[in-house]
């Protein structure tokens, strides 16, 4: 018989954050997935709420049939994964969490260019290509198309070109959808406008990195994906589809692209049962 | 007028390893490339020797006609970048180092797989497809072609399958050029033979890194590119080209592919006017 | 009011075929297609039984809800299209068909290759790499799997390696998926398993060309595809997949690939409502 | 020993064109052409100015070292091919011709496109996606940008964004660089120019075909590639590079894409030692 065994760090209360000018919300999440998978598996969840600015985690709770279950920091140093292995063909998933954010909407334009040789060096890997942000590619016409600007106002230029230049339909893409396919289609869905738009960044050789998130703003609130470009010394975030304000979201995890931040991986094929997930704004 | 600043850490000495029964081989590098840069220039610089396992730096010096630079650690841990800022429109820079390497060739057959439960956080990020290794894509090739074998069994057939199922030939390839390029094409260089390797081993299962070394025994002795292979708990050295043996291989850095650890970057373009590298076996 | 307009040489009788020794095969097909469409649409249907080498039409009847159509005759020179305008937002077709079919099942090995210079010159056309078919990109390959080979001999161990090497797998490819994607891919469904072996055939020197054919050995019983090479001075038709016997196949049309001889086309998007075909052997 | 066999057609004189309002320009073509071959190979030539609208070849003459040549048709219709047979290692080409051109440039603004069910059988083949033009994947991007446009007015909007869109930077593509690829790149020579204006045209269901041809005006005067759409019924020439003028070129052949009108193929590897074009306008 299955056993159900609770996530070790679920549950915790957190103390509030302090006040502050800012615009502050609060979020509640939601998630419910259950999944037929092979007999034993061993699964990679990345779908907790970061630790991480701009964001307080007031309260959270994962409870996974796992018989054994361990949490990895993610590489990115935001966020982190739990690595569950799960006996019997079935994945029952839950998480909750109540989130605190107090997050200004990002005025690029006002925000500087950092010079290659300011980048810290954890910053640099998100400067590289990845395997669905192929930036080298695109070089000739971001030097064309956004050459003439420069920091904060290139990266708007770039999100506005973006969010006006793809059509988001949904199952427009897949999961092996790149930037180049998406700049050709003119068409995709959160993945694949953020994609786009860190493939512009990087190429222009400002950092960016691929941010998976809970959006409340969203349609339909649920898991969304935006960029975080690094400027004037910190990471700001942008999203692409122009569907989610910063204030609004809650950063799970950080990577070069979606390969490394599936909420959920496992060896074998999984099949969903359930998969339900709400944000809600408090 | 432009200063010939010399890099810090040039010129040191180094204590010698201790003796142990492994074979000991001293490597020499001599490394000499002068390009023609835009006026001023910002160069990261991803060529000296790793103090890393297996091998022991005894003494070394780096060269650059900089203005200013300072040096960066590399994101996988080994190696490091110099970055760089060279004006003038000149790069002249020399490179010397003397290395011990006690390294035995590996016996793949021996080393068991890891669970993936089992894996260190810092060893995930070698399982995720990248920019030149779309590991993804071959899940059911591999499946069907190595599927029956395991851990080191299962990576000495992808290197037995690479090394005989590619041709090396020079000029068959370009910096855009990806393992499924490679696959189908069933040609192309080091590059492309590791790449093809590291995706492999990924799509098994298996963290794979891509590693830029000076090889000894490669003809000609120059750059060269090896895979590392995370079984039994550690790095592995795989060379698919099976013209490098570990032991005469000195590591310069890791990355998830080419794209990580080119031995030159520049924001523009870089025109070569000399470049003479000598990997010599003492 | 839309109208139902009859297709001009529907419900034809014709003479049957000369007995012989070849096995006679007769096979009956019904193929309903309601789709919904724009307003105005006009429709290209490539789906009627050609009179063509090894198989007699003995009888056949299309009807669409036409206000204005016309045949078109294939670039191939086998089959045929019907331009059809269709108005009112909804297609209705109905075909029937009965075709004697004596074709015998090809032995490849006894055939030889032509030389360059003694191909006709509306055979060259299938010597040219096509949008599914990248020929071009596996002349290294095909030279070092196929190289030892000749002719027929050459075809039968091409066809082997499709057959032996992919798996069919219903919904692993699309529209868009390539020769070189199902290389890699290593599955896909019919057209995926022709247009692989039709590349490796026009990398070798031989025109091949894809044929879109009834099946009613296939299963289900429905359209397939498959392959024709010329050898010997002929066509022979080769199945990629190992379902369908030349003997039990109704060639419909011939072309580079799949975007040649689709079934149907439209301008706009076509949603199907009924789709139902079915080839029977009496 | 190797016989110098001169090609049968060579050294006819035509009779002039009659007089029109017409400009008319008079062009000289000079080939020169030795490449090493393998001992014995099959060469296809497609370098001979066709006898096709808008111009009149006055005078020409092919010399080739082949033991034995005939004449094929070209599959458009326009133009031909020689198949020569070459032994002995090397191929030594000499090809001349005067030709009168007679040929309008073309006020596209005043095409009207045809509907689908006015195309004649032989034009709908240059509707579809070609090895190098992937029409398909256009399709929402071209209804995007060029959707508000039709007929003429619709192709010179196209012939203007990829004037426009592209820098013509010699050494930037290969010879399986594709019209995606381009369109990403943003840069090219007339080869991809050509490319991707054909695939936006068809695209937008406007048949268009890759036009090889010498161009006296182009630089260097050369081999040169245009387009030709489908428009009122007729075939016109555009330009998508603006640097040929209709009345300077001299047709050569026509086909889906590159690969149907290389000017020379063979089964090995070909390796130039003289390559010299010249093309004058008298």
């Amino acid at each position: 018989m299955e056993r159900n065994v609770r996530y070790g760090a679920a549950n915790t209360k957190y103390d509030p954050p302090p006040e502050t000018d800012q615009s502050i919300m609060r979020i509640t999440i939601d998630v419910k997935l259950d999944y037929t998978l092979s007999e034993e598996e061993t699964v990679l969840l990345t779908l907790e709420a970061a630790q991480t600015d701009g964001q307080t985690v007031l309260e959270a709770g994962l409870e996974v049939n796992a018989v054994d279950q361990h949490r990895i920091t993610g590489e990115s140093g935001v966020g982190g994964r739990v690595c569950a292995v799960v006996t019997g063909g079935k994945l029952n998933l839950r998480y909750h969490a109540s989130v605190q954010v107090s997050r200004d909407d990002t005025v690029l334009e006002q925000l500087a260019q950092m010079p290659l040789e300011s980048l810290p060096p954890q910053v640099l890997t998100y400067l590289r290509p990845s395997r669905f942000c192929q930036s080298d590619l695109f070089t000739p016409f971001v030097q064309r198309q956004f050459g003439h600007l420069d920091g904060g106002a290139k990266i708007a230029a770039m999100r506005d070109w973006v969010a006006s230049g793809l059509a988001y339909v949904i199952g427009s893409s897949n999961a092996a959808t790149t930037a180049i396919d998406t700049f050709v289609a003119r068409e995709g869905v959160c993945r694949d406008f953020t994609h786009l738009l860190c493939s512009f960044a990087r190429a222009a050789g400002i950092p960016a990195r691929y941010t998976s998130v809970y959006g409340a703003d969203v349609q339909p609130p649920d898991f969304h994906a935006v960029a975080q470009v690094w400027l004037d010394g910190d990471w700001h975030i942008v999203d692409a589809t122009g569907m989610g304000r910063a204030g609004a979201l809650v950063v799970i995890a950080c990577g070069r692209d979606a390969a490394d931040v599936a909420f959920m991986e496992t060896t074998w094929n999984a099949t969903p049962v359930v998969q339900n997930i709400r944000v809600i704004q408090a």
